[in-house]
Parts: structure tokens; sequence; C-alpha cells
């Protein structure tokens, strides 16, 4: 495979038009690392993202005992210090490659002079990131409809239990964080207290209040004799 | 809520600097749309892109006979419109308010703009983005690898089984083909491949070729009795 092609099959750039992927190809430096060689350390000056290439990279941070806590494990094509180098931070992690592992570097300088030259470029990674969080929302969706509205139902019926038995709730986290509770995302949640509400279990009295309509068929839910339609 | 306020609380715009906050406050329009009102037509110039601000907006297509089939529904806080807009293309569906909605829009034009004087926008906005894919595969690998190592070992035994049940499998659909088949992303299969490969079920013999080791281990994967450690 040649440079262009193995820029195109990146996803993080997937779909850019080619005028873009030979304007990458233009700042981007190949890089090799043998098994245990560090990438970069944290707190290092987050001066360009990398993509592997080949081989594996780990994300570790030490604790204050010297332990190592891996964070992630990155394979080919995926995209790894790029969150703190568009957000203009210092990497807050170290990098280590597992085996002798080729990498893609994007020194960040040239990268926002690409984009200054040709802010189309920055437009069209933010359609492909825009694209691709569409479609994992989706599939966390379809994922997360099997058990998170049993899920949720037992956390609602939790609710009115520690609170004697009332079926008027009040929602003491954030629906961000009753939606990491239930091991979902926001959206999702939203739509299954939608879909909730108009079969009519419960009713949403403001931004933290629910009230529970239908405890039999909560309960249902709960133990998953019951679905949502 | 004040419109700093508001767009802050956009997930797009989740925890961009104030300063970028103010420059797109600068562009936003607030519009009201009435109950099945049209929000833009399939074909229209991408001109700008949209965030449900209240109430909801369906996103729809019509077939050659008319009917409507509805694509996606938005709440509050999520974004519309901006694939298309990001990637200069025409809005490729309809869209219209469910109900009584109030959304902001973002002019195309007035955005570019804004990154073209400030690269750190975009490059801010692409932070963002990543950090909510980053969040989102976590998410997905962890719905995932309840069900899809199960369905993987189903998938080889049933790809064995269809070549008189030879150990040495040739995948005839790319990962991100097989991936979707299983329900899951590219990246999380890859992984649970390793820890097969770990578990020494299978071995990767190059790129789309599988030969299975164990196959009893993979029937207990497929009927559940096992799991990956």
């Amino acid at each position: 495979m040649n440079m262009i092609d193995q820029l195109a099959s990146i996803p993080l750039f997937q779909s850019l038009p080619v005028e873009h992927i030979k304007d990458l190809a233009t700042i981007v430096v190949r890089r090799t690392f043998r098994k245990g060689q560090t990438i970069f350390s944290e707190g290092d000056e987050g001066n360009g993202f990398y993509v592997v290439v080949s081989g594996r990279v780990k994300i570790f941070k030490c604790s204050s005992e010297g332990k190592e806590q891996i964070l992630h494990i990155f394979s080919p094509w995926e995209p790894f210090g790029e969150v703190p180098v568009f957000s203009g931070e210092n990497f807050p992690a170290h990098a280590e490659a597992l085996e002798e592992s080729g990498v893609f570097f994007f020194p960040r300088e040239a990268f926002i002079g690409l984009i200054r030259r040709n802010p189309s470029l920055a437009l069209n990674m933010l359609a492909v990131l825009s694209r691709r969080l569409r479609k994992f929302t989706v599939l966390i969706e379809d994922l997360s409809l099997k058990e998170v509205p049993g899920r949720l139902a037992a956390h609602l019926l939790y609710l009115s239990e520690r609170k004697e038995g009332t079926g008027h709730l009040v929602l003491d986290i954030s629906k961000g964080q009753l939606a990491s509770l239930l091991g979902t995302i926001p959206e999702t949640l939203s739509r299954i207290l939608s879909r909730m509400s108009r079969e009519e279990l419960i009713r949403s009295d403001g931004p933290r209040c629910i009230r529970i309509l239908d405890r039999e068929g909560l309960e249902g839910m709960a133990s998953g004799e019951r679905r949502l339609s």
C-alpha cells in the first residue's frame, strides 16, 4: 500500500476528499519503535498525534507506588494522543510500543497550518467524526435496548422503595450520570424514558421528576418478563 | 439559561473554551418551528447545521409511493444536519418539527469564517468529538463483550461447516462488514479476535484467514457456556 492508500484507510480520515489526504501526506512522519520503547511520556507537550500502522501501542499511567495501570491498547489504524493534541494539552499518560510498531506522526503545528489554509479539511474531519458518532449512537441504542430498560425500571423501583414506596421520584443525579450508571448514553436514556412514557409506565414531571404510573409494568420490565414495544 | 450557558450545554460543544462558545454565540440564529412545519427538505443546500433546543425534530425520507420512512427523531441538545453540512453536501433527507420546537441554526459560511480566523475552534471541536468517540467505543466494547464473542464463535463454526468442517477459514467479507453483522465495531471485533487467539481458540493466519484451534471451546462460547476471560 502506498502512503495515500494507507492514510485513506485510517477511520479518522475515512472518506476525506483525496486532496485532503494528499495535504495530510505532506505533513505525516513515519516512525518505528522497538518493543518496549517509549513513544511519549506523561506531561510531554502534545506536539502531534499518532496513528498505529503496525504493531500495538500501550497507553498507561504509573501510580505513586510505580504500579502500571494500562488505560488502552491501540491496534493498527487507531489514532492515539489526538484528544490532548486537539485540545492543546500535554499528554496525560505514557505511550510505549508493546511490540515493534510503526506509527504515523502528525505534527500539531503543521496540522493547524493545513486547517488554516483549508478550513474544509477540518470540516470534513468533523463530518467523519460526526458520522462515526451517529453510527456508534445507533449501535449503542441497539445494544442497550435489550438490557437498559429493565435496569432503568429496577432503578426507578429502587428509588421509590427508598422513599417509602412513593410514586413521585426526584432523580438525585444528572441524566448523564444515570446513563453511565445504567451502562448507556444520555441520548439512549432519553429515548427509553420517552418510550416508557408513551407506554404509560411513567410520566416525566420536569427535568428530574418522574412519576410512576404503572408499578406492575415496571416490575415486569425489571424482571425481564416485559419489554418495551 | 442565557445563550452562552445554552451553547455550553450542547454535547457537540461540551468543554469548549469559553472564548469559542462566545464566538459561536455571534453566529447562532435562534428559530422556532410550529408542529408539522418543515425545517429543511431533501436536496436543499446544506447551508447550516442545527441543534434542537426544545421540542422534537423528525428526520425522514419519502419512498417513491410517498410513504414516509423516519430515520431519526432528535431531542433537545442533539445536533442534526451537521454531517452533510460539514461535508459540504445537500441535505439527504427532510426535517420537520414533531411538535412546537426551538432550534439553534449555525450558518455554514459564518461557521467556516470562525474556523478560518481561529483554527483552534475546529481543533477543540475535533477533540470534543474524539473524546466522545473514545467513550462510545469503550461503552460499545462493554456492551458487546457479553454477546458478540458467542455470536462470532457461532459464525466461525458456521463458516467451517459450510466448508465441510475445515479448520482453515477465509473470511469472505471485510472486518468492517463482519463487525456490522455481529452488531459491533471493527475495533471491538479485533480485540475479541486477539483474546480468542490468546486463549488459543483460534489463530490468525493473515488479514482474512483464521484457523480454528479449539472447536469445543468455540462451541462452548457459541452456546453461552463459556466466556472469554
